[in-house]
């Protein structure tokens, strides 16, 4: 913890245009049933991410996996340099049909060795990547080869399994996502998100490793709201979320609102029907994928974050004064002596920080907001909307939904004499 | 964090008498279904808290939030400015019936905006709560209404959907039970608990809203041990506890004494039979609910609390330096030098702290405990008791039990020559 | 948190030989059903720890535990001053039959007052060891005896019910293990497995009972990577596994390669196979067992592990400056005139420390590793490995499994024109 991270000083929430959060707002196709070979259509879809390439080559399906050291924009504001796959945090999505030989090469790109582990898969054990126990770790500028059968549909995850702590904490992870032989018994929007979490100092451009408290950089697919692409659905159409968490260290409650789903299955593979329990908030521990299914019910754009609220905020300083009830005014003259310009922000909230756009520390984005239709949504993090609409339109960015009467201001005539008003 | 959380000096475990603890002990109504309009019922209860007033006009039940500051105890030695509603933290658990129609004016008191979202309710997306997506945040001044169906039976929660790190930190949060239309199937004691923590400085009056860690406030329904009003039920009872966790970040693991229970429905509906688990501990993730039932079956006064060891005490200060097994004797000799009386404790353990009255910084209860029927009870924050007795008698406050014989001194000829002491 | 473990100076990686490691790897003995009283025969493997010595006495079974304070080593190289029962952290287990009437003589040689809880047992309150609550604390020096029936197969847990911020983070807890009286329905291989967490500031010899994050030495039955013993099996044979969690804070998912399992009991019962979800890693909540079976699918030396990363490595010092990237030439020149010998570690990872065998701090095993097959092992703390065999050779090391080929260097051609390399 940097002395930087103490002080939220010319820090604020910055609102973005809306526009620019919903640039790449995606739109599901069609699935598709991958035949076991050749021909693999993709059919996940990645919010700010992309599925890994693929070709077959004698009955294989072949990937090509890069360790990189890159830049990478957390949201508008903050860039770090990050560790993934292929310049990408999270790495792509592997996609492939079960039952499906594959061979996955690996280049290591990075200052130290590596190895990718298959978290879920069931390989031979000479394939499962743990250095030192299955393999040596692939040196810098080496390339192996992994042999493997995807043998079970299902979510699986991959990463690292040598200095965890450093190269995890960097942003090597990724999905692996296998389709049923048989093809998807009915059509479904099918999305993967990973959550993710790091400890950025304010105005550090690199993620600490040995930061196990703290986290201030929370994200979906590695973007923190209002970076996060959204999800999106039509009214009565089945959306599935494959949600993983290889994050170094907490386990995420992820809520959606105006509905409720179940998990249907994780890394271990599917849950019985009989053992499914619906819930508006899925707990993803650390080392779990948790896949979640539920009919769009209502037109919204129905928010899908974090619970715990320090994870729906972006890089706030958790080691600042409470300064709610305080009167700064005594400090404020004594501290803009030594540092000119200083103004103490909190004493009523955090909120009032939401309407002006204060001065920001070089690479940070302490406080940024994102700009809704009724003003500054003073969230951010590990947030992100599924926007439901009566009728989606492929192609066109489905917009804010406005469609439904706000709550709005009450006349002063409704509360006299009602006997509950306290 | 401050420097007064890093000293224990003059800090120590209190007892409080009995009787104070028990002063509220609650009795539970016998359950009626409500009707789906006026004449409502209230029959869930709530320790250390009350329903939500409302009325039915025209077919619409009526209820009156207020979000307000006031002073609140934790528990006797312990009061904070906290937020809340209707100067109550948690706010009244709002109370109505399957189907009805509702409208819930809000009316804000605080110095920052605010709104209300229905965490689990189907509501149409403009009565979210989500300020700048669904609506503005409703002003200082200002009163909102908010018109929803509660078109399904459940539980499930209140809070502001703006500067939650702040708002909830400091107390902003409540429950809701629906009941279903067709009444309960059978006789059923109905209780509803929600968790919080906070981080309140020793001798601050209010919580740090910055604070990820170190939670030194732990609260069933706003109150801790020996604060916490105890549950009650009567030997073979059915019992229903409605359990909700809206605090920041800890997922707490609510441990039941002497019973087994089942998950029986969360805040996105009831658990299928199949599906449920039998449990003597259950993790209430962050933004969850957990409804657990069982059936009373033995008398005792059986802990309920949370298995974090610093979550079932009292504002420790987590930041003093370790003294078991030390010789503090050297220390103590210098420090008085500096510290008039400073004496270090814990050299042998903690509980020594709980033989004595110590002097308490002004407003902390540092390692406050509960007097029992065998002395010092060392535990706080969350913890409470469930009451079992064969007989309850209706408005007669059950006292401790001391019906069942204790463990008792071994005779030292039991041990002699056994071939198992060790 | 002291200034010793703000630094890393002088600590780095040492791998211990491989035979260590696996000097005690336990054999599992057909399973025997325990008869109701007398000739009782242990049946549960508890890796690193043992079984409580019982004798049956007119009817009832008993035992006897010693509360004491004792050098315990978590890994070679840190022996710390444990508190624990018969001189063991965890405790043994205490294993018994369905209905058997039990007595457990428990003598307190340490400096304050202690109980025992028995955790998830449906005692008489009397029985159940919260004291001030159930009974008064048992006085150093003390012997009490407790009188309970197990009137339920299943695993449960004890622990004090007195200062547990104290006793249970010094290494007071352990396992209950009650056999169905109708033996078993099938051979099973049935280990049993406490987790724990501490945080031993770099040099010390006493675990902090204050700390409430920041854990850095984390174990399974006491010990740490690579002196954890390893569990074993043949390909097609049912295990189990008994994991419960008494520590402080943390909910540990607890990660098997190369497998997928269920959880089939808990401490409330057995999980009804409708109930039942296959994961590959489970959430152990604090204050809860989780009880996990799957068949050995094939040969390897599967790791099972806790799945944070830092809960997968030693005694890392984690206040310590992120030096990821960083060119530590300048700081280095600086320091060492300070610091004589000061060498900068990490800035390309934290794996190069493996390869070089640091001069470590006294009594320490900051980044202790295992040696493998093919070189270091850089994971630590919560970490061990199912070792699965063809064919097992009861009372032989399985020693280390390398009959699978591991994952290895691609050829340069490739990948060269193939489409997909980035």
């Amino acid at each position: 913890m940097t002395l930087s991270r103490r002080t939220m000083l010319g820090t604020g929430l910055v609102a973005l245009a809306g526009k620019r959060v919903l640039a790449k707002a995606p739109q599901t196709p069609e699935p598709v049933p991958a035949p076991a070979s050749g021909g693999h259509k993709p059919s996940v879809v990645v919010p700010n991410g992309s599925v890994l390439p693929s070709k077959v080559v004698r009955g294989v399906r072949v990937y090509h996996l890069v360790a990189t050291e890159f830049d990478h924009e957390i949201a508008p504001g903050l860039v770090i340099k990050a560790w993934g796959y292929n310049n990408a945090t999270p790495g792509p999505v592997i996609e492939a049909t079960e039952g499906e030989r594959v061979r996955i090469y690996v280049t290591n790109k990075l200052p130290e060795v590596t190895t990718i582990h298959w978290h879920g898969v069931f390989v031979p054990f000479g394939m499962d990547g743990v250095a030192g126990l299955t393999q040596e770790g692939i040196g810098p500028g080496k390339t192996f080869k992994y042999e493997l059968t995807f043998d079970r549909a299902g979510t699986f995850m991959y990463h690292p399994h040598v200095d965890e702590m450093t190269q995890i904490a960097l942003g090597m992870h990724g999905m692996i996502v296998v389709h049923p032989r048989s093809g998807e018994s009915a059509r479904v929007r099918d999305y993967s998100l990973m959550t993710h979490e790091m400890m950025v100092p304010i105005g550090a451009r690199r993620a600490d490793p040995l930061a196990m408290n703290d986290f201030n950089v929370l994200t979906f697919n590695g973007k923190a709201f209002p970076a996060t692409d959204p999800l999106v659905a039509q009214v009565g159409d089945r959306v599935r979320i494959r949600i993983g968490n290889l994050g170094p260290m907490d386990h995420h409650p992820i809520h959606l609102h105006g509905h409720a789903f179940e998990v249907v299955a994780t890394d271990g593979g599917t849950v019985p029907p009989s053992a499914r329990v619906p819930e508006t908030t899925v707990i993803v521990p650390v080392g779990t994928v948790r896949v979640v299914e539920f009919t769009a019910r209502a037109a919204g754009d129905w928010p899908l974050h974090c619970h715990m609220t320090h994870h729906a905020m972006n890089q706030m300083g958790h080691a600042a004064a409470n300064l709610v009830g305080a009167d700064p005014a005594g400090v404020d003259a004594k501290l803009s002596r030594v540092v000119p310009g200083y103004m103490t922000m909190g004493q009523a909230g955090m909120h009032e920080m939401s309407t002006m756009r204060m001065p920001q520390p070089a690479n940070a984005i302490s406080m940024l907001g994102g700009k809704g239709p009724y003003g500054v949504i003073d969230m951010g993090g590990m947030f992100t909307t599924v926007k439901v609409r009566d009728h989606l339109v492929p192609g066109q960015d489905p917009g804010w939904y406005t469609g439904s009467p706000a709550a709005g201001e009450a006349s002063p005539s409704d509360l006299v004499g009602d006997g509950i008003t306290p």
